[in-house]
């Protein structure tokens, strides 16, 4: 039987290995409808299908790769919605060869168990370009 | 009787009209011990001793004028517990008569309530300088 600390644990292993795939569907799957991703110096992104559409990559563009590492500083349950924090690393390496970006800091997440599932359901991002 | 949501929104009010007052220690009994402040390119601000520390003018310094302004986007009660994600904006003015710095952009924070009052737990501040 998993808990749910372990449960959002996998999620966000799931969340990074389906990012570096390009499995756009799969991170879809794990965010609620009304999810809201805040990150410094935009507008914030609601909703899955903003997700979806700034995501997507068009017909004629190849995704960028990118690869994460995280390290989870707190994971607090609170019955059906939780919180956590993680420590993140992301490095982006764009298709054109060009030099790879990284970016790294911290996240401050809400995640929310909705049919005994655990989605992201709010989302700070306040990774910074590592020079 | 004053709703969860309304004592979080006192909160709020309190924490910035304090800030703006230079009332630290109002400041400070509005967090909980283990306070976290996550900041973009910083390390995280742990515990409540670190912010007064930080936040506490030294012998010969005068405190800069900070004048906040929040729009409270979402407040969301679970229990002891709460999240809540603004749209702030905060003008800060050195004593020395320089430039004030604007700086805006949202937060996401965790609340808890302790003994019936509700304090600051876990805060993303997302904010960049406005040129």
């Amino acid at each position: 039987m998993q808990t749910d600390e372990q449960a959002i644990r996998e999620l966000t292993a799931t969340w990074m290995a389906a990012t570096k795939a390009g499995a756009i569907e799969t991170v879809l799957s794990l965010m609620a409808d009304d999810v809201v991703f805040l990150i410094a110096g935009q507008p914030p992104m609601m909703g899955k299908a903003s997700y979806a559409a700034a995501a997507r990559p068009g017909p004629n563009q190849r995704p960028p790769q990118i690869d994460s590492t995280s390290e989870i500083q707190e994971i607090k349950v609170l019955g059906e919605w939780a919180f956590m924090w993680t420590k993140l690393k992301v490095v982006m390496t764009p298709p054109d060869g060009a030099t790879p970006v990284t970016r790294a800091g911290h996240t401050l997440t809400v995640l929310r168990k909705q049919n005994g599932k655990w989605l992201l359901a709010r989302d700070a991002n306040l990774l910074t370009v590592q020079k």
